[in-house]
């Protein structure tokens, strides 16, 4: 089966590949001899993210990037983060049908996957998906999150270049979330730039930007109206000058070793908490710590030193 | 200094409070010691958790039903919950500084916590300074959270009861986190209902929570206009009658239960990465490690497996 799989991963058949991240998902260990035979014949994608507040239209922004990048026969896959699976696994299918004319043509892979994984924290399988993607020959990916938690800014620092899409009417977020953005966005887009308010919110992006005064690469505005078309050819070109930046200025290179050292970190993390705490936390000896506590004879920094006395090697 | 700092804390002394939250925050071992002493003293205060929207007056709020509650002289403390200060450390310093009035006020203590604590995941520290606050004696304890990611979810998610704020103008943003929303809403809180688009929002709420069918406790919609302080008695009251749906129901006990869970896995987890993926981060065999991922001689699934490979007791 793994050779088949592999197989089919190198000729980018969508469906072994859908096969193969769902693997990643659930089967961890499974995953990860399948992800070690492919790394070593991979480059990496370029990986572009989208963030931004709710409702500024991320997702046909995407729709219309993708086919853009389509047109010029770029092989294109779209990973939407969703906060909201955890709950329902399916808040976010308005979003993705919305997408559905760019699901259907052969080229664009689309797959949802939670913000984070059964251990908490960032879902590990995010950056094994890039990997995997990347072996199935894509040459851009699309990394899309809905909100605008810590969360999400840690999936976004993934991606090479990073646009953070706003809207007119949204003064009040950006100021909220200004130190957080400023800190990501290679690309501002003003989307729905066809609204009431257009020219303030741009006074206001400009402001930021100049008052974070960043070194090298000045983050550009681009204005668009994603339902339109109208900005789209705009905001491909600027995406491809930061992609040309960066290569020119090496910092694509140092950026991709962050992103390797960050996966090596969370697959420490993972491994450690698989493999002792999560037998803790299905021990007799766990349910009679909760039980003291509980009674108050017990306090809990107590009883996790307690819980872990025999567990380190040191 | 150790005695000092805990007679300060049982007198409600302030400045002792927040130099304990700085060691717990700081000083994890130190935090952890003091903790201890404290808790089998302690019986939780009333947890009270605020998520929304940014933009959505959750400040306005706050201070309003803070302000309410002092009126009957109970003690309050408020916990504002920072996506941004990782990056600047004072993003919501104008947020604050609307709180002014309660702020000055003795019987109310304010404090701003990150999100994420040093080993990313939820800020542990965030527990602990509930239980310091309750051993301070404060009746309530509010939080209240900027964003709607998954961390936002998680920190509500330690309320007795939460309050899921919107506004008018949010129909999208309902749309796309109802899920999520839905799960963790105990009161919603229509906040500047005097804006066009009330009825509307209040239909769409109306729908979510007949959707959700929750057995037992109907979350209910209380209209504000925060700014002019209209229905924040209402919606003290409606706080007081899901505290005494709780108490009688046996929830109350529940929740706690699970707050006391969670720590307790928190603590274990926290420990496990600092013990023993901390020190593997700043070894020198991570850093041949990565060399090797970089020269693509390895592959971080193997790299990882090394690094830990004696690391465990089994």
């Amino acid at each position: 089966m793994m050779k088949e799989l592999l197989e089919g991963i190198k000729n980018g058949n969508e469906r072994k590949i859908a096969q193969a991240i769902t693997i990643i998902e659930n089967h961890r260990n499974m995953g990860f001899k399948l992800l070690k035979k492919l790394y070593r014949e991979t480059s990496l994608a370029y990986l572009v993210g989208i963030t931004g507040p709710p409702g500024s239209g991320k997702s046909t922004l995407t729709d219309k990037i993708v086919s853009k990048w389509r047109e010029k026969d770029l092989k294109v896959a779209v990973i939407a983060i969703d906060p909201t699976s955890q709950f329902s696994g399916g808040a976010l299918l308005g979003d993705r049908i919305r997408m559905s004319n760019v699901s259907t043509d052969r080229g664009v892979f689309i797959r949802s996957m939670a913000t984070r994984g059964s251990l908490g924290g960032l879902n590990p399988a995010i950056y094994d998906t890039v990997l995997l993607l990347s072996a199935a020959g894509y040459d851009y990916i699309l990394i899309e999150t809905v909100g605008v938690g810590q969360n999400e800014v840690d999936i976004v620092d993934l991606a090479d270049t990073t646009l953070v899409v706003t809207v007119p009417e949204a003064g009040d977020e950006i100021q909220t979330f200004k130190a957080g953005l400023m800190e990501v966005g290679d690309i501002f887009v003003l989307n729905k730039s066809d609204r009431p308010g257009v020219d303030k919110m741009q006074l206001t992006l400009e402001q930021m930007i100049n008052l974070a005064d960043k070194e090298g690469w000045e983050p550009p505005i681009v204005k668009t109206v994603a339902t339109k078309k109208d900005g789209i050819e705009n905001l491909t070109n600027k995406i491809d000058e930061h992609k040309n930046y960066l290569e020119e200025s090496k910092l694509l290179e140092d950026n991709r070793e962050e992103v390797m050292r960050r996966q090596l970190i969370n697959l420490l993390e993972e491994k450690v908490l698989a493999r002792i705490v999560n037998p803790i936390k299905s021990s007799a000896e766990f349910t009679d710590k909760m039980k003291k506590i509980k009674e108050v004879k017990k306090d809990p920094y107590t009883a996790a030193e307690e819980l872990l006395a025999d567990k380190f090697q040191i």
